[in-house]
């Protein structure tokens, strides 16, 4: 099953204990895109500018990323910049200049239009509303936003995950959105404007993700890694491993969902490794199925 | 198997956004041996003043809590006091009084020398190794200590933690132990004082603990908890159904330990859910054995 994300792709400038990286290729779609392709087909959906080059879209088509709905447009690609401390938890946002994606209409390859799977990816509310019109036979939408616009456009974005079957979302950021400090309270409020049959996962960063349906919850912890480089584009790795994994199988159980997370897990996990989207770019199938199975031995327990 | 342990009995004044509680029963000793209780006979080594009556160890003996190495001497019993913020993750500890704790020199009954596990908690290296020197048949050693120890008594407590089977600490603590920020860092240097056969708990709060044992390693996350009351003791409660439950079974495999950190993430749960040790006075054995089961739904996942 294709896989259809609309997000952003921009440039990354990044500093953190272990290293630097100036206007490297990065963004929610980049990411999300460079984890879900060991899965799927996953296309692409956003804007950049002239100063985006060959150079740059040879290293996703080369990665076999669908990119006819990547326009080029008149102006700037986004530029981003972040500071992490020695901890990196703490992220200090230096710069965020939208460029091209701030006045974006998204369009829809009509060869894509019929594309199953969405992830409607860190743009505007108007822009994840914009392509969902576009598609005719989505059968599985996943949603994700960033502080920026929960602070911004709390209103719009609320509206859109009525219309979501799986949320993606930072606990920092369900605390926002729902002004609530209780993870399960914060999640039941999330549940509650998604409607009864919605999945919810709400990332936590090194301690993994808590997944909820209903009433039933699971919880999978982050892989164990000692060396953390740079953190950025981890909970867009794990949406694209999640859902990749999802398009492939093309089994939407609970069951199968769990096992979705484990794949995010280990697709964040890579991503962590090494600055800006280094650490996705040439994994082996063997390292991927290695890390999955590890997860068994790290969490289950008998009787 | 009996569980014998040494450590703090104070009286604790705990003020959350949830609730406060003046001068109640508390400290480590007595979290854990109330935890402990629902799986074995918890043996208390510890020394209280004169102001501790008997409705106080009325609480503990109605438990079945061998208060025979219970000392009382004059002046007065260890007091201490914490503040905890909106989400309970941060914590000010307004007084501590060790008083008759200070020059206490613990006394182990002889006919609790033959005690074959031993918990030494949060007292101070000195008197966690008097105690060992007066256990003769000792054949599993745990061990903890406190923020408070590691600055002031690095030495002794490394030295000691050489003699143990079993280490646990929270994850701040293992960093300010190791000076070492990365987890996984963190425990290789602390299973490296403890020798080869170790067993090191790391315990994450509300995200529940790691477990490490040579190259092995069992994630577990926190119960989810909608109403996180007061986490004070809830580290020692782990301790205690954990070390209860092994004491229980008296099965000291991999497998089994594994168990055992599901049964103190229980113990914990029902401590934070009440202010002091009041979630831990009278559960029933079903209410903990549906927690214990609800772990396996929370945690496993197929294939």
């Amino acid at each position: 099953m294709k896989l259809l994300t609309v997000g952003s792709v921009g440039f990354d400038t990044i500093k953190t204990p272990f290293g630097s990286v100036k206007s490297t290729l990065g963004g929610s779609a980049t990411h999300f895109c460079l984890a879900a392709r060991y899965f799927t087909v996953p296309c692409l959906i956003s804007a950049v500018g002239t100063d985006f080059t060959g150079i740059h879209s040879k290293k996703l088509l080369a990665r076999k990323i669908d990119l006819s709905g990547l326009e080029k447009v008149k102006g700037k690609t986004m530029a981003w910049g972040a500071e992490y401390g020695y901890d990196l938890n703490t992220r200090n946002v230096t710069f965020t200049h939208l460029n091209v994606l701030d006045t974006y209409e998204p369009k829809v390859p009509k060869k894509l239009q019929n594309t199953e799977m969405v992830f409607l990816s860190a743009v505007s509310s108007t822009q994840q509303k914009q392509v969902l019109g576009q598609m005719k036979r989505a059968k599985f939408i996943a949603w994700d936003t960033i502080s920026y616009y929960i602070h911004n456009d709390r209103k719009g974005l609320m509206k859109n995950l009525g219309d979501v079957d799986c949320c993606f979302i930072n606990d920092t950021e369900a605390r926002q959105l729902t002004k609530e400090h209780n993870l399960l309270k914060a999640a039941k409020g999330i549940m509650g404007m998604m409607g009864k049959k919605g999945t919810l996962i709400i990332k936590q960063g090194e301690h993994g993700c808590l997944m909820f349906q209903g009433s039933k919850i699971f919880h999978l912890p982050g892989y164990p890694l000692e060396d953390v480089i740079d953190p950025t584009g981890a909970g867009d790795s794990f949406a694209g491993g999640f859902l990749g994994y999802l398009a492939k199988t093309n089994d939407f159980s609970w069951p199968n969902l769990k096992k979705a997370c484990v794949a995010g897990s280990v697709m964040a996990s890579f991503c962590c490794e090494q600055l800006g989207t280094k650490g996705l770019l040439n994994l082996s199938s063997n390292k991927i199925k290695h890390r999955i199975k590890e997860f068994k031995t790290l969490t289950h327990f008998e009787g």
